[in-house]
């Protein structure tokens, strides 16, 4: 399974898995894909510093990549305590009630308070850019489009290639314009921000809108090496996964059951593909979620709208935290795609990939037959 | 391009289009598909009856098949004007200025009124097929799901297979459990009834989940080659198309324009993949249309809930016929998939066909070259 990029990467397989979890990154790495690291989570550059330092020890040199969190229109900025002002108490009363109602334990005293994601102000990304541009980084992604043109060609002089997430042809044309090399086209499907078209129509769509310009990556609906076959067979010179990779056994991230699981992952593994809702009260932008209690609450007729990026995220952080540190699997806070109703198992790393692997070729044999060779 | 249903349908491809036209019916099997046309528009059965009668003379003894449109629960029976007093007046006052606001005008007074669709009452769709199996039909597909097991019993002792849609795996379990023969996955994407799991999620989870017990067709998002090669590397068996036929030459119904081409087609070569919505508004149920200024009105915040089907589409029957008998390509009401960011010229069935199984050779040799062949 080769693309051009496995040669421009270095990679075995054109596999690109986003994470926030370095140690599943560098899983990738290792097994042949190309591990990007998530950064948003990183308030503060040292912890990104930090993080960054142990990747470049522990992926035997292997490529490895990082995706931050530009928004296309540069939103409020401020540290959290001032944007956090601008937040209405009846959206404060409602999170309270609703945790409340849900049985959702206080934090304990000790705990560390989340000041919810600050990652996409663009100071922050700016900072994670300028943190992950000293390591050898292979690749830098925007989770929401083209980063501005200064932060692109700030990249490029470092020799490295931008990747963007696009919904939309018109979004991918407009993001090579400005200078991005790759654009994941995402579709419907895909957890986290995501548009309304389907991977079936968007993926051709804007490989052919691009024509060439830039490969594209696949994305929305991927977790069997059939998909990967699909995606190749429609165009895409790779995939992007997130999803899959979040029930994957290097998978630390998360307050742990006894099970040596977390909460969230005991809540991915019991979902269905019927199971996610794309909402706004995640982020403020539109977001596939997992469908749980707390996501039900918001669809309630007296909640309230969520709140414009950055403030819904703020507004909810703390209870984000809350709902993630419980023992309880139906009211956690959790960003995924449809392909949660194939995750039903906690698998390494090297597994899942290698099953990828097999999955396409036996996917193209089967095409073999149907053409008749 | 062959599978299995190659040999049980006698077809040269494993492509199967519903279409409300017999002209475009009887050129898609004689093309080498199996052409499947929908009689929900056949209120009184004598018509259906002379469609057939024409189908049998023009397809030169090529197989088809046709779709009715049975809801799983048994909604309100009654004549046209008995289910009509259900209908609240505010419902009818926003259509009626609705209309006005659009510039819509009134049906020529020697125009037939259309009683709006009754093909989806259980005794309209139970007289389609008892009409449908005088004739050598080789498919009965039912658009809702399954059909009363009295009814796939009748038609199984005519011999015939039963193909039922399905939006879930739990629903396609229950389609074979009655005795449906053939599922087809009909994603998010598609146009007309649509679930909430995207094609490339919900295809291979439907042929998992069926394991072997009745071939799955995939529908949602097919219109070229790359797409039929990705629907059978994810298992599919075959396709189930629909909207790609909309703009065929041979599609002759609709108001025409002096251009010879309808309203509904101009607004449909018009659109991209984004110009849709999934709305009750049409039937009662969720379906994919082509997102207008008829769609946008009902989003308005002054538009009503729709009513529960059959209501709805008799609430807006006449409506539809003003607005697609109009001259205004930004007015029609007609389900679409998002695939109608493709159909951008009208061409005839065979050019379309003979397209598809080129696209499907080319992906497939793209394919041989990632895998190293």
């Amino acid at each position: 399974m080769r693309t051009e990029l496995c040669d421009r990467f270095g990679i075995t397989y054109p596999i690109f898995v986003f994470t926030p979890s370095e140690k599943v990154a560098a899983a990738v790495s290792k097994a042949g894909g190309l591990g990007v690291l998530g950064c948003v989570r990183f308030n503060d550059p040292d912890d990104l510093e930090a993080v960054l330092t142990w990747m470049d020890e522990n992926t035997d040199g292997k490529p490895y990549g990082v995706d931050v969190v530009m928004p296309a229109k540069i939103p409020t900025e401020g540290t959290a305590a001032d944007i956090s002002k601008l937040i209405p108490q009846a959206h404060r009363d409602f999170v309270n009630k609703t945790l409340a109602e849900l049985g959702v334990p206080p934090l304990p005293d000790d705990a560390e308070r989340s000041a919810g994601v600050l990652g996409w102000l663009h100071s922050v990304a700016r900072s994670h850019v300028d943190v992950a541009l000293k390591h050898p980084i292979k690749l830098i992604a925007n989770a929401l489009g083209s980063p501005p043109t200064d932060v692109i060609d700030q990249v490029h002089q470092a020799g490295v290639p931008v990747a963007a997430l696009a919904g939309s042809a018109k979004h991918a044309q407009r993001h090579v314009d400005n200078g991005v090399d790759i654009v994941v086209a995402q579709g419907h499907e895909a957890g986290g921000h995501t548009g309304e078209i389907g991977s079936m129509v968007l993926w051709p769509e804007i490989v052919d809108a691009l024509d060439g310009r830039a490969p594209v990556l696949a994305a929305g609906g991927i977790g069997t090496g059939r998909q990967v076959a699909a995606a190749l067979a429609l165009g895409a010179s790779g995939v992007w996964m997130g999803s899959a990779f979040l029930t994957s056994a290097e998978y630390d991230l998360g307050h742990r059951q006894p099970s040596g699981r977390s909460t969230i992952q005991d809540a991915l593994l019991a979902a269905t593909s019927a199971d996610t809702v794309r909402r706004r009260i995640y982020t403020g932008k539109p977001a596939r979620l997992l469908k749980t209690r707390w996501t039900d609450a918001w669809d309630a007729p007296d909640a309230p709208e969520p709140l414009p990026m950055p403030l819904q995220n703020i507004l909810v952080s703390e209870a984000h935290q809350r709902l993630n540190e419980s023992n309880d699997p139906t009211v956690v806070a959790m960003p995924v795609g449809q392909i949660v109703g194939r995750m039903n198992e906690i698998r390494p790393v090297g597994d899942i990939i290698a099953k990828l692997v097999a999955g396409f070729e036996e996917a193209t044999k089967r095409l073999d037959d149907i053409r008749g060779n």
